[in-house]
């Protein structure tokens, strides 16, 4: 009880992350842009405070080093979230306080679940990017354009059937959904077509959320514009009568593709709360997708930085992973060091408490938990990477409880640091800036991705299922056997894998929390994303559709007649 | 034979839109904004050359006295269109250049018929809104805002039926469909909800391309913030099993609805290949919408211009009678001067030419299609506004055929001019630009719209067939004449009527060239826009989702890996 109080007594001192956001001081885009050494010729304005920043630097900066790319995870989340991005945010201007000369990128936010849930992607407290209202609304329109690009090839598709289908393609057997970024259940499972002979071939079809599109991972791993339009080329898109694929090329509208993309390609400038440069580019699912922002955001800003941070979607087994094992092959990325973010709360939780009695001191609880943490970390000794683990500081936090975790990492031999960004903003990250600094000057890096891209595709998933999840075992469905035979066929099997799993556990099943051993996967379906690189391997449902909850956000949202917005988180 | 070799050698040397385009010296957006004596407080950029302007300035200004207003329409169109945006855009260029400080008000072209048929709207020639490529694929997003805000609002709709459906909306009368701003004939009729419980309730739906949206038209007709959350909380959405009206005020989410909109609601500024100021901004079918850009672009521009040109869509039967008798009323616009543009080719097809004989010589033909301008002539002259004929110069007419239309209007004492603003730009507009600025300071303004509002719709729809399209009467389907039972009950009857109406012939068939009389016009459906506050009259069947054709422009479209494009037009 005594917790409750304290907190409530709290929170009506503690303001909301817009009304911080609101009364930041921002420095005009032009001056950010300044600071980077961006002369006028490499980046546009949108707005005052928003810029996007030409991918055609890169090609101008070849002979300079690349800056120190620092990853940060976390252990699995509850479904609050951990506040990755909030330690990302701060790290960031922790470093910039500390003289380091820091650029940071993040995903950015989904319409879909801002006008579902409360909560979006631009971090929180003293530690956010901003401005937030547009970063988590329109922004500069990347995700519109990703979705008409994405419909305008369904459109091209339905049209060659409607237009005599010269191409023999298979209405029963085209795998290319439509999408919109917006949560709506009622689109997941649609029949299009219908009305009779001028209204095209009546046939099923379904919406996924604009995040979980190939184009969106597309776009993220995308080195330039030429090998954006080779990847939207390759996409596989349906199959003909005969079962041969039929892809995007086949159609020949690539280039149309590619030219709906031609400004979401170059990545957004913003800045945090104290003014340090933050991209903020694309936004792919951590689950069916690689859940990392744009390489080229993170090849920039390495360039552009003596540091770059780059956060990874959901927990370490999903979002590090993948990172790891496909971001760093697509874009050439060579990781200095992994941030491991920990709450006391999510650590309670693998420790068998529910989300009920995370907010009362629980030591025994808070012990059994740790197993959660130590799996990842033995994840990132795997791939090699230097590490520290950064414990993401709540107010109902007990100084016994955060004691408990820094001794556990000290005792193990765990670089560990608390981070009080949310609270303080940059001030707050100083120790962990530090810390992450040391730890890379001091240990030495290995790294090496998890297994080979010439493995088989059933190796490379035993590889990641035992070394990342600690299971034992794979079993395949009937359907999914029969999708790996096809895989090999087509030879998309030198494709890395990307697993898409529940966030919440290392199993593929969300209530076993901690660190549960001798479980199997189970391998429901694959689903090659030829566009982007990758094997998807499903296990469980995926849901790429989200909806609603009874109670959606937006019946909070307003703007005044003056423009200020209210009820944006 | 002949006319077809000349026009070949001459197609040769002439440029395409977007090379001339490209080959423009654009003015940073900036200059164009101090030009307009903006301060940076009013004004963000979009990139170099596009920006949005407050809103917020309209108060500011209230002392200032507003420039002449001056709707360009034209006579009834062939399917090429009579080039109305390029008279547009070269008026205002010679405007200019006699010394008259003019600003254009255009509407935004749809992304869905640049990626199907050739063509935008963005002028053409040497009379052009520039950047073109920016203005025909995603501008500053305002379209996708509005896609996302009606798509969000049918989310919000499912949902509740979904979540339990406690204002018992009948699923079967949801008035409310969805939206793209692609051409995509399979989405017209579509069932949404499938899959099971999960998957909210199976109803039957369909898309509507983006410029058919109701908020679309909102937009354009809004005067401030507050007046466009207003008008969407009002927008019929569906009734209840009691056959009850529902609101968007009943969902409770016009905040969130207005607050995606708060970017879009701001007029786009360009300018054209000359540096003339343009706004760009709103782009409403002109059928089941009232077809001009929005009013705060139309009263921005007036403010800060002593000539404001804007057209409305299709010819003055559709466009010019609903800027008459709509937006005037919505924006408290008082327009001073109407241009009718015509072209010899459509004249010709009015006196009975096919589509393949408009290049030849035809003196006959022409004279005998002058009725269908003296019929849009006398249009104007009802509404009590003076006017202007501008011929707009086609490379096949011949000089006989411009004398012979130059000596028709002075024989029948309508001002008139030649306008060569396509192939020389403002210096080619120069005579139509002087006898504009001299009508408007001769001729007498009595301009009234042509119906009261509290006239019944019958009268309404009766007024704007007699007075308008030359017709002798109308008729009503039975379930036109319970929906007109319906609009009454429901206290719609004040507002002005909307008709959707083929755009080729005075009546409502196609085919019926020149100047039909004794008519009748047939009306089919009656659709309440509460929101935007017309009632759309249906005669005859209206597209709001169009197809592609067998080979879509997509097809040529390009861009290589410095960022050309090619192919746009």
């Amino acid at each position: 009880m005594g917790d409750y109080e304290k907190m409530s007594e709290t929170s009506k001192t503690v303001k909301s992350d817009i009304e911080i956001a609101q009364s930041a001081v921002l420095k005009p885009i032009s001056k950010i842009a300044d600071q980077l050494g961006l002369d006028e010729s490499s980046w546009e304005p949108y707005g005052r405070y928003k810029a996007k920043v030409s991918v055609n630097i890169l090609s101008k900066m070849n002979g300079k080093a690349d800056g120190k790319v620092i990853l940060v995870t976390s252990i699995n989340p509850t479904p609050a979230g951990e506040g990755k991005s909030t330690v990302t945010v701060g790290l960031g201007q922790a470093l910039n306080k500390i003289g380091k000369r820091t650029v940071i990128a993040l995903r950015e936010p989904s319409l879909g679940p801002t006008m579902g849930m409360k909560g979006g992607a631009a971090g929180g407290g003293y530690a956010q990017v901003v401005p937030m209202e547009d970063i988590n609304l329109h922004f500069t329109g990347d995700f519109h354009a990703i979705t008409t690009a994405h419909n305008a090839l369904s459109a091209f598709l339905d049209n060659h059937i409607h237009q005599g289908n010269a191409l023999n393609i298979d209405a029963r057997r085209i795998v290319w959904k439509r999408v919109l970024d917006l949560n709506d259940r009622a689109l997941r499972h649609v029949i299009v077509g219908l009305g009779g002979r001028t209204n095209s071939v009546p046939r099923e079809d379904g919406f996924d959320i604009t995040v979980a599109s190939e184009i969106m991972a597309i776009l993220c791993l995308s080195e330039d514009i030429e090998d954006l339009k080779k990847r939207l080329s390759r996409m596989l898109i349906a199959y003909t009568y005969e079962g041969a694929p039929v892809f995007v090329r086949d159609l020949k509208v690539e280039g149309a593709l590619t030219l709906l993309l031609k400004d979401a390609i170059h990545p957004n400038l913003v800045q945090t709360l104290e003014n340090t440069p933050a991209f903020v580019h694309g936004g792919p699912f951590a689950n069916i997708a690689h859940g990392c922002n744009s390489v080229l955001a993170t090849k920039i800003g390495a360039k552009l930085g003596d540091y770059l941070i780059t956060e990874a979607g959901f927990g370490a087994d999903l979002g590090a992973e993948k990172f790891l094992d496909i971001t760093t092959r697509a874009g050439h990325i060579d990781p200095s060091a992994v941030v491991i973010v920990a709450t006391i709360r999510a650590l309670k939780m693998h420790g068998g408490l529910t989300k009920d009695e995370l907010k009362h001191e629980d030591l025994d609880a808070l012990a059994r938990g740790m197993e959660n943490l130590a799996c990842h970390i033995d994840t990132i000794k795997s791939f090699g990477l230097p590490y520290v683990v950064a414990i993401n500081h709540f107010i109902f936090d007990t100084d016994r409880e955060v004691a408990y975790v820094t001794d556990w990492c000290a005792a193990n031999g765990h670089p560990v640091a608390l981070s009080k960004v949310w609270e303080q903003g940059g001030e707050g990250g100083k120790e962990l800036a530090q810390l992450v600094v040391e730890t890379i000057e001091k240990e030495e890096n290995h790294f090496k991705p998890l297994y080979e891209l010439n493995d088989s595709v059933e190796d490379k998933i035993k590889a990641v299922v035992t070394k990342v999840y600690g299971g034992k075992d794979v079993d395949y469905s009937p359907k999914a056997r029969k999708q790996l035979k096809s895989i090999k066929q087509n030879g998309w099997d030198q494709f890395p894998i990307c697993i898409a799993k529940t966030q919440y556990s290392l199993s593929d099943n969300p209530k076993l929390l901690g660190r549960p051993k001798d479980f199997t996967i189970h391998v429901r379906e694959l689903k090659a994303s030829v566009g982007a690189g990758f094997i998807v391997v499903m296990t469980g449902n995926v849901l790429t559709m989200p909806g609603l909850p009874k109670q959606p956000a937006a019946l909070n949202m307003d703007i005044d007649k003056d423009g200020n917005v209210v009820g944006l988180f």
